[in-house]
């Protein structure tokens, strides 16, 4: 019995996690619950889940949870209690579901303490990879990645030798302005832009969908996950979404993954590993499309996708850069401050403002985070952008 | 340095193992080539490549080949010293580049001898399967497959555990007769059924293609090779032919294998198995083409697959007679003693008269294989199918 501790219970990834389980009661349980605000849900988790802790981030919410389950249950608050409840004795996987860089600290925790690490979100890889890979190896921890492009790629990647890769091949749905020119995608809406056309996710990953940054946080995330240079990370836009991901080797010889568009798959993938078990989830059939289509990722109406790029040949501090900047322009255009062809712009010159520090430690990272939302949030009250 | 001793050496299997051995000087070389009744590129063959021995199994042929090559060079004639090369000391890795059931005692020969044997045709693995894995199993040999469809399932099962498979797709191009009717099949000319839409290869197996016995086979193949049953095999028309195969794993994830049409990449593969290196061969480029195809195949059309299936089903001797009945009546098309829609008819008639034996020895085995080849040649001379 795997007993797993999920970080971010209440969100899009979290509560696919606990389908999983739902769908592997023999297999996996439940030791550890941790939401931000959402108390109800977190509560209505707790009470099929049974738990030995639960934590809401919001204090303000602590004594509603207390008071809705049985005393059996630990009740705590605040991030602090997220961190040990990342590190909790008889844990074995931690799944890391929480959003942007404020999954770093928990990850970290989790890593320190030996557990195997399932995580969603790009961003710490991408704010903090070289220092959480460093201190996985050094612990013989695996890092088991669920976002599909990534779990593609390390699926493809079993058996393989890193060596003989010549090529990641990252594909990318195109999100919703796959067809627009670059003037429409500049005045794109909210509404717009989260109309994804393939996958349901959370607001900030659909958002990153559209702007294609997505891809740009990818192409980061597998350089630093598996150790491939970047000029052998390229991206290609597969509107079908079914191909997930693909690795060319020395050879000639492509490996692909493909299956549905549920994110159920590779979530249960990562918390099993290296098992593969039957589920009640879709499986894919190939005759009613008919065809999966291929075209270039398009760099001119896609500024993120060289911002990126550019942020992970420069290294060190830079990317983290890069996804703090981003992760503030997306939330000033998720409420209505900035225009979408702002965000590239406030990444761009964030990049700008910063000094590269090379190999950081977590003070190096964690500064670099805050001058560049600081520079961000600056440039939105200053100009709105 | 891998030595290989290469059987079949003038046919298209084996020239493109030559160019294999061309692109690799540092890694592989030549200790036996064998060939039928080429003897003029034999030759040129030995002159290029220096084996230690040269074989003609055509007796008539040898006083040319002897006198055309260097005396420290040793020739040898007749089809017991083709087995004699398969055995050879020194030598690494057998390639069985042989057409047919007469691949069948050579490779037997290179398991006993305990050499790696990598393999380009299907009919040993289907006439005598059983026989064939047991004795690599004892032994620890591998087997390798060459033939690109079984290659491209190798690959995807690379680091993964046979017994999570869910189904093995075998792709198929559909060959020249995907979008004719079944009276048009009846009649097809050799001409019509030699011109395959992708792949350039042999005559026989372009035939099986045609009538997609080659499919059914390969099922056969599959099922022998990886120990996977039959009800997880399936066959899937896909006209590009850039995904050779898929594997769909109990999870519902499916792996891919694509690469360029050609045949030198699985047979670098295989012989240098498990490294991938570079190679001066075509890279698949996703753009161009732009799509992939997928379709059912229709058994009404190929009556061949159901009678693979079946022959499958019922086990034993029956592949060994599906085989040998399979290879007399292509061999009759070829000849014009028989039309296209006579192939399937012959091999069903050999099918109903024999009575299977179980867990067949190798008498066992070529006793099924002259009685099916007797069946169709007396309905031949009888009827003309």
């Amino acid at each position: 019995m795997m007993r797993l501790s999920l970080l971010g219970s209440t969100g899009s990834i979290g509560t696919q996690t606990l389908d999983v389980v739902r769908a592997h009661p023999d297999r996996l349980s439940v030791a550890a619950l941790t939401a931000g605000r959402n108390a109800g849900l977190l509560v209505a988790q707790a009470r099929e889940f049974s738990p030995e802790v639960v934590v809401i981030r919001d204090v303000g919410a602590a004594g509603h949870v207390r008071a809705a389950l049985p005393s059996s249950v630990e009740v705590r608050c605040g991030a602090e209690a997220v961190q040990r409840a990342a590190e909790r004795d008889g844990v074995g996987t931690v799944v890391v579901a929480i959003t942007g860089v404020a999954a770093l600290a928990p990850t970290l925790s989790a890593i320190r303490a030996g557990k195997r690490v399932a995580f969603a979100a790009k961003e710490p890889l991408v704010a903090a990879g070289e220092l959480l890979v460093a201190e996985a190896c050094e612990r013989g921890v695996p890092l088991l990645p669920i976002d599909s492009e990534i779990s593609a790629l390390f699926q493809c990647l079993r058996g393989e030798r890193t060596e003989e890769v010549a090529r990641l091949l990252l594909t990318a749905s195109g999100g919703p302005f796959r067809r627009s020119t670059r003037a429409e995608i500049e005045q794109a809406t909210v509404e717009q832009a989260l109309a994804h056309p393939t996958w349901s996710m959370g607001a900030k990953i659909t958002i990153d969908s559209a702007s294609m940054m997505n891809k740009g946080l990818e192409v980061i995330e597998a350089q630093r996950l598996f150790g491939v240079p970047l000029d052998r990370i390229s991206i290609l836009v597969h509107p079908q979404s079914v191909i997930h991901s693909m690795v060319e080797f020395a050879d000639g010889s492509v490996k692909a993954q493909l299956a549905c568009p549920d994110m159920r798959l590779p979530i249960q993938y990562a918390v099993l590993y290296p098992e593969r078990l039957g589920n009640p989830f879709d499986r894919l059939d190939f005759l009613p499309s008919g065809r999966l289509d291929f075209e270039e990722a398009d760099p001119e109406r896609f500024p993120c996708i060289a911002l990126a790029y550019e942020a992970a040949r420069q290294g060190g501090t830079m990317t983290t850069v890069l996804n703090a900047a981003n992760e503030v322009a997306v939330g000033a255009f998720l409420g209505g401050q900035i225009g979408f062809g702002g965000i590239p712009r406030l990444i761009e010159r964030a990049m700008a403002e910063h000094e590269v520090v090379q190999r950081p430690d977590l003070v190096a990272i964690m500064d670099a985070d805050a001058r560049a939302r600081q520079c961000v949030s600056r440039t939105i009250s200053s100009t709105g952008a």
